[in-house]
């Protein structure tokens, strides 16, 4: 193989990105969340991005991976798993307990081991695409379609931060009409054809009153809802009666397969999640009890995106739809989950993203959605350049930081609002 | 994308091939057996190979397919099943009957037309690799193995074919001692460590014999039985109580799932198919009934090696092993079949392959195993050359024949010797 292929250096790059004050069920999103973004490097002087978690427990995985890149080929994605087990095997992430801000059900080290990998494994695509010319979609076996589709993402949320943060004049969205006007300023901007709403916030009635001026202000559109869990199965089914006809899908209404596996017993609305099912050690049980009937990926949790496809096949099998996930990220990430959508046969659904509300980015031109829609970059790698200037100017942030934002925590930031907030159970309700 | 990746021209070689006179439940290989040799040619000037069936089924479909591809990128394997849905979708290929030769259950159109799109999808990744200056396994995320296991595969067999044909000096194999003589020449020429037995025709005490036989001739080596479906539940059971601690697996001893899940709950025997999972329609019933432990996988079944690559992940997801079937084939087969071997993460048995069957060939250097295996080439593409004179001669062989061989058939075959002879019922025993 050609040494030009080989990794040189690897360049993990912490940063703060802003993040305005949006609320899910176990608090509000901090005014900066952590990402890490990593570049490969390789003898023939490439340099390829990837993007992912930035919390200390990812840069403690993320850190002796890097180490051990030099002197493999760029090629060799399939190896990564095996590698990070190896020199990341004894790391101290808790193998226990609920991820705070990512709300992706149980942590275990698996789980971010694969999330690091993700974002190893999407540098190295974008390396070796720029070095044959080729978009990574080709590296994946070419797309099957042209543009994908994004859903609006809509939040509760409040104007601003209590504690500061970037100020964006989105104001205030804590009822029907403000989540209303939300999706129309969404749409007016980016042209979205389909509708999530993050539910858990507020008591099941109201937010049914949301969904269902949504569906008054939106007639014909998708739309969804996701509690995260919030729910118990009799609040689920309580929602999926009074939503039915109105939802393409309930998300995550209830925590864990068990409690899935009994919703979906009870009512014909299709479930999705990517709390219940985010490793393939979850599909099997899910998939054979008919728990979920579609799965939201995320080359995140999934380890990549070749086993995104991967798992897209999985579904297939089984006859269980697919869509994405999204938590907050940056273009770059953006980037590779178009280009992984781009390539599986079946992409039942709309995909969500957080992208409209970053307004930061280390990328040196951002992301535009048409109708809802981007277009599948066909320029060499991911079709994306850094900005070094503004990845600096990221990264400086995150040193200046004195560690309090450098793990997101939802919980803990509501109560800079909310001194007496703790997580809430679940069911919350 | 360069325009050097952009297809203009393919080549259709189909092309009769030598073949022993091996038995099973349907018959007997014919003397010559139709392959497909499929070249896809880049305005680039580069020359990629693909193999697949060569029966007038698949030329049918391949015809067609292969007008529809110049002007596509050779990078754009995705978009093949869909392409050839597209312009072979009216194609005369008959939606029922048992596969005559494969042995591969009820033939449908679309099994056929995943046949055909595989050769296409290797020839476009050796093109490609050529090209890029890659082997086919790193454009498959890359290699996890150097090597990859074959297991010797066993067949009872005549001394020659009553009708005439190539000759070798194997002689018969039709009792425990001859299928161990054979057993021994296959591992003193090509060091195998594990053996298949093809089974299914005689009657199932002498097949148990004869793998008694070969595991007190290779104590503590790896050993499966395969008759194709011919028994009932009750026959599988007593061939499975009686070979309990000798086979690794026993591979399709009845028809169909439901007979597979019944035999499946009443033994420990694990239960390996490549007659009841082989396509991704397939899958779900017979997984969530536990009804196969083994899938062996073949890539020109389910459609390529990006496809076989997901039917692994399936595989894993649902912990059914993992390993790989076999039929008459090239040696441009055997390397697709090596390349994706080498990036499965999970490999969990060593894979079949007819080869050292085939003395015939149209690659310039044949595959030579050591120790049972062969090294997964880095060369650029499959890491193997067409030799054009040796193609030309076994086209000739097809375009002479009075198109009685151009089908395979071993029923009629069979008929050659036994003029009474008709496939037996199922099951057989």
């Amino acid at each position: 193989m050609d040494t030009a292929l080989l990794i040189d250096d690897v360049r993990l790059t912490p940063v703060l990105i802003a993040d305005p004050p949006l609320l899910n069920t176990q608090g509000v999103h901090q005014p900066y969340t952590p990402r890490l973004v990593i570049e490969v490097i390789t003898r023939g002087g490439v340099s390829g991005v990837g993007e992912t978690y930035g919390d200390g427990a990812f840069l403690d995985l993320a850190r002796p991976l890097a180490g051990a890149l030099p002197g493999r080929p760029v090629t060799d994605v399939n190896g990564l798993p095996g590698l990070a087990e190896r020199v990341c095997g004894g790391s101290p992430t808790p193998e226990e307990g609920v991820d705070a801000g990512g709300l992706r059900g149980v942590r275990t080290a698996g789980k971010t081991r694969a999330s690091v990998v993700s974002g190893f494994e999407v540098a190295c695509l974008d390396a070796l695409g720029k070095t044959l010319g080729l978009p990574v979609h080709a590296l994946l076996g070419g797309k099957v379609r042209d543009t994908v589709d994004y859903s609006a993402y809509l939040f509760y949320r409040w104007a601003a931060h209590p504690e500061g943060g970037e100020k964006d004049d989105w104001g205030a969205a804590l009822d029907p009409a403000g989540i209303v006007a939300q999706a129309r300023r969404l749409v007016a901007e980016h042209g979205f054809r389909s509708f999530k709403l993050k539910g858990g916030v507020f008591e099941p009635d109201l937010e049914i009153a949301a969904v269902r001026a949504l569906a008054e202000a939106f007639p014909g559109r998708p739309l969804r809802l996701d509690p995260n869990g919030a729910w118990s199965v009799e609040t689920a089914l309580y929602v999926a009666e009074r939503l039915a006809g109105v939802l393409e899908y309930l998300e995550d209404p209830v925590s864990g397969t068990d409690g899935m596996a009994a919703v979906a017993a009870a009512t014909d609305m299709p479930l999705a999640t990517n709390m219940c099912v985010t490793t393939f050690d979850e599909i099997a049980e899910a998939f054979t009890r008919d728990a979920v009937q579609v799965v939201l990926s995320d080359h995140h949790y999934w380890g990549g995106l070749h086993r995104t496809r991967e798992l897209a096949a999985v579904c297939g099998a089984f006859g269980v739809g697919l869509s994405m996930h999204s938590n907050t990220h940056l273009g770059i990430s953006l980037a590779a989950m178009t280009h992984v959508a781009a390539t599986v046969p079946r992409l039942d659904h709309a995909c969500d993203s957080h992208y409209p509300w970053q307004t930061e980015d280390v990328i040196t031109a951002r992301h535009v959605f048409r109708d809802g829609r981007l277009t599948v970059p066909d320029a060499p790698g991911l079709g994306v350049e850094l900005d070094r200037g503004r990845l600096a100017a990221l990264h400086r942030r995150w040193l200046d930081d004195d560690g309090t934002l450098r793990e997101r925590d939802d919980a803990a930031a509501m109560r800079k609002a909310d001194p007496a907030w703790t997580t809430p159970p679940t069911p919350r309700w």
